[in-house]
């Protein structure tokens, strides 16, 4: 049994879950929480709560610390001497955020693996959940505490660049994002005529599902430069047909989620690229 | 073996495929197209080739249409006999040109199906491939036809409003664009630092699939009228994390397909519904 030590700074709606996990699993866990109250019931548990972070920093190598921002990462840690500690910073950053972090942790003799959490906290300590967390920084962090790391969610390390874990986590988000306004935008057309949502969402869910196998098919576009490669619905005849826009205007729905994207799809038409699918409208949105 | 009869106004990438499964099944099939030379292989594998749409119309009881939109089908039916036709109309047009085209029907005494195809052309005819035609309008038809209409997708029949075939076509449509704009903003943070899309696929087609639960949970709540039935993410959580649009900044990538979504989400939270996720979002979008 794995029953290495840990401490874990936040004890939110996500700490609380990662904590129970670590908890059942028999590790011996210091917690702290900036409002103490939300801290507390994990002493049932057997967590020991300290009355500052810097006492909780001091009772564990490994630190995992899961706060709102990065914000209050820095916040909770500044002038907490860090010298020899693994932090693992499981806070949802952007990219840069996460670097930053890292050398300053660098800087604080601290080694520094940053974490980007795929799940809600229901689905935290589980089994077969689909759980998992994406990890990017120090691989020696990584390396020594996987088993500790894996308990409460799946473990995918990306590699040594520590703004890798939040810029996957960010797109992964932002492609969800995208698919909840598409789902936001068919809802609102059934409600215009009182078609009860029940009755699309067993076609919309296996109708999305099957649509994902654009997903490989335009990574391999874009990553062999060919964006005609194994073209079947050409933007040409996408863009042409206005039935989306009409159909909101009719449903008295507004087209607002979805006309950046048909924008797009025409403004690649008039650039020439009529020919190809959509992986070219990745390259109208760099600035 | 069912060899019924049919006509097919329209051989375009559509039409042609098609045909093809018709003519595989062994169905005498007349077929017109607008340009000649693209039906006239079709005689190859054993169609008539009629000179004129009224010929076509007149050789069979069943008259499939598949044209580009519906300015297309009142062009290519205007002044031709219509009575004692079964017209199933395969052409994507909105809701309610849809209904008008099934009144017109009526009024020349033909019966009306209106389809919406959820297939590219090359999953026409193939065995599971997931291609299936969603109808309405008149159950006659469907009845009558069920077998023949069987033969190029599955049929999913939605009932006697010859609106609703267009109006679910529509809403399907909606939701994948949605996902593709999600997916085209993913690939474009990832393209700024260099990292080929390949890499994030496996990780975003899994993960769009998983978050595919949200369809039936959003359909719940909308149906029940309560928004806050099993939240686990609320609006004012995710509202508030600015995180999505400063990754977009410095990776320089355009937020133009995520804003609108992140903008109905704040609006929300600002009426007071922090405490639900996203199903209000639709009754943001009705005009
Ligand atoms: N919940 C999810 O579904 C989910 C999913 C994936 C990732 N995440 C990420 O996990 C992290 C935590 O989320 P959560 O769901 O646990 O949020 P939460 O329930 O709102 O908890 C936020 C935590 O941050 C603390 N905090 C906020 N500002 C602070 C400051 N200035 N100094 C010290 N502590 C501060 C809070 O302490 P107080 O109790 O004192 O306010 C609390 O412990 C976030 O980065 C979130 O993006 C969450
Ligand atoms: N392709 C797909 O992936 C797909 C998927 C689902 C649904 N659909 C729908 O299927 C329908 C046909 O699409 P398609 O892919 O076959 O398109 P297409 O290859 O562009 O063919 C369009 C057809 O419409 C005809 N047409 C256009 N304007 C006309 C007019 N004014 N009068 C008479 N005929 C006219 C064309 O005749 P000419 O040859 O003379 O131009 C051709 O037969 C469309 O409504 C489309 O939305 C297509």
């Amino acid at each position: 049994m794995n029953d290495a030590p840990l401490t874990l700074l936040g004890t939110g709606a996500m700490g609380t879950a990662l904590a129970h996990a670590w908890l059942k699993a028999g590790h011996p866990l210091t917690v702290w929480n900036r409002t103490a109250h939300r801290a507390r019931p994990l002493a049932e548990r057997g967590a020991v709560v300290a009355a500052t972070a810097a006492h909780a920093v001091a009772a564990s190598q490994l630190v995992v610390v899961c706060l709102f921002d990065d914000a209050s990462v820095e916040e909770t840690l500044d002038g907490i001497d860090l010298t020899g500690k693994d932090l693992v910073n499981l806070t949802t950053t952007t990219p840069a955020q996460a670097r930053a972090r890292a050398a300053w942790a660098r800087e604080r003799g601290a080694r520094y693996l940053d974490g980007g959490i795929m799940a809600v906290p229901p689905m935290i300590g589980g089994a077969d959940t689909g759980a998992y967390v994406l990890y990017s920084g120090s691989s020696a962090v990584h390396e020594a505490h996987r088993d500790t790391l894996a308990v409460p969610a799946a473990v995918t390390y990306l590699g040594e660049d520590p703004g890798h874990a939040a810029l996957f986590d960010v797109a992964l988000l932002s492609g969800m994002y995208g698919m909840f306004a598409g789902i936001t935008h068919a809802y609102a057309l059934l409600r215009a005529d009182g078609v009860p949502a029940g009755e699309l969402a067993p076609l919309l869910t296996s109708w999305l599902n099957a649509m994902t196998h654009t997903v490989p098919k335009m990574a391999d576009q874009l990553d062999s430069g060919d964006y005609t490669k194994d073209v079947v619905s050409n933007l040409a005849m996408q863009a042409d047909n206005d039935f989306l826009v009409r159909t909101a205007e009719e449903q008295k729905v507004s087209p607002e989620l979805l006309a950046p994207y048909l924008r797009l799809m025409r403004q690649r038409v008039a650039d020439g690229h009529g020919d190809e699918e959509g992986a070219g409208l990745v390259d109208l949105l760099r600035r």
